[in-house]
């Protein structure tokens, strides 16, 4: 079972959501489960302060949660501490550049993470439009919680709160039965910090090497996103492939070769 | 699978709700989850009637099962035609006639009778104080949702659609592990001769740039075999990867900067 500790690494991160009765929803369901960092990101803070306003009444027994939420503008300053980040999202018609699989067929690979200490992000999209593929370009894993659409119906997607409850059930769910703690993690896991800075070096190394100019599709950001998604497990592998591509561009400019750290 | 006849024999019984939106927001978890038979007991009609005018907003998509639900004046005729009564409650003080299971322990029982066409119904309390020991006698089953409660905090209780959405959840959660439903990701793996070419291209780019000569330790061939495995999931992106080192291979000799493929 997750222990009290392996809970506190678990960030639920509430993309846009606007209807402040979802966000105590959402505290509530924490609170519940044992799970205590909230982070809303919204580029406007009327939901979120009406959230947390209303606490004693929408998020009942959720206060503390709510109390200590916190709001970003900026999807990447919401995850930046985080080492593994999770989208959910509705399979609705669009094409996505990650593989798909279920809560439950997920949930083994957070529940491991929590465990041994790396702080994983789960994000949920606006009550609207789920997450956006730039959203969801932040992503390592996608998870889908399965829907039963009957013929007729097109396009399922969950309350905010529920799906909320139902993801924090399923991390809960297993070791109700046989309950170990999990090996700690001793290499400082890649955080997503790491990934922004490989991200905008990337891009930067192609743009300075002429592959953005010779092949423009496969230099497009949200590609590049994904490819420096592989890159560096760990801090130091991620610090490796940084250091990489600085000498690339550094031999670019063969003249000022050896002053730049 | 629980198939969608079998879905058609679990009824879910809501017993004294009175938030309307409650109620909608259960018949919304119904929905996502293809269960249909909402059956409301409340011996005044205003919460079941409001839940019905407020359903296009409340419950979301879940129109068809609050146009179809009911409501009942007591709780017998609300589950006469049931063949297992099961009911849901959280753990608190008081003695229970009847042993309490886990919802996951409890499902595959639940499951069993709904594959065999046996009527279930699953019954949850009010949001103040849950099932009385009265309704409570109604159940031959008991489940509770395990939460996850501090020291400090004595009582937990989840929120009415939440409850509902998990229980649904946890109903439907088997069967989709093998299911083929999800998108199936045709893109072909990298092999492991695009590895090799990625891990050989990796060092001689190293070596082109400098970088070798400066971070000898970093460049050393395991280092790069490791850093390589990290390249390209799948064929398409490892040709990606290769095809950038290349151009950075071109970009270090600019005489002859086109005439390489």
């Amino acid at each position: 079972m997750l222990s009290a500790s392996a809970r506190t690494h678990l960030t639920i991160v509430l993309v846009g959501a606007r209807n402040p009765q979802n966000i105590g929803a959402a505290a509530r369901a924490m609170q519940d489960f044992g799970f205590t960092d909230l982070r809303v990101v919204n580029d406007f803070a009327a939901p979120f302060e009406a959230a947390q306003l209303d606490a004693p009444k929408s998020a009942v027994g959720a206060a503390n949660v709510m109390r200590d939420a916190r709001r970003f503008d900026d999807l990447a300053n919401a995850i930046e501490d985080c080492h593994l980040i999770c989208g959910t999202t509705a399979i609705g018609g669009r094409e996505l550049a990650q593989p798909i699989t279920t809560l439950q067929q997920t949930a083994p690979q957070l529940v491991e993470s929590l465990g041994s200490g790396r702080k994983v992000a789960l994000l949920f999209g606006s009550e609207k439009t789920g997450l956006t593929n730039e959203q969801l370009s932040h992503c390592e894993l996608l998870l889908t919680i399965p829907l039963f659409a009957p013929e007729n119906v097109r396009h399922l997607s969950m309350n905010l709160g529920q799906s909320v409850a139902v993801c924090l059930y399923e991390l809960s769910r297993e070791g109700f039965e046989h309950s170990r703690e999990l090996p700690i993690l001793h290499e400082a896991a890649a955080t997503s910090a790491d990934r922004e800075r490989l991200i905008q070096r990337l891009l930067s190394t192609m743009e300075a090497t002429g592959y953005s100019r010779r092949f423009p599709a496969n230099a497009r950001e949200h590609i590049v996103r994904r490819l420096a998604q592989q890159l560096g497990e760990t801090h130091d592998e991620a610090s490796t492939w940084l250091g990489f591509f600085r000498q690339i561009e550094r031999a670019m400019r063969p003249t000022s070769a050896e002053d730049e750290q």
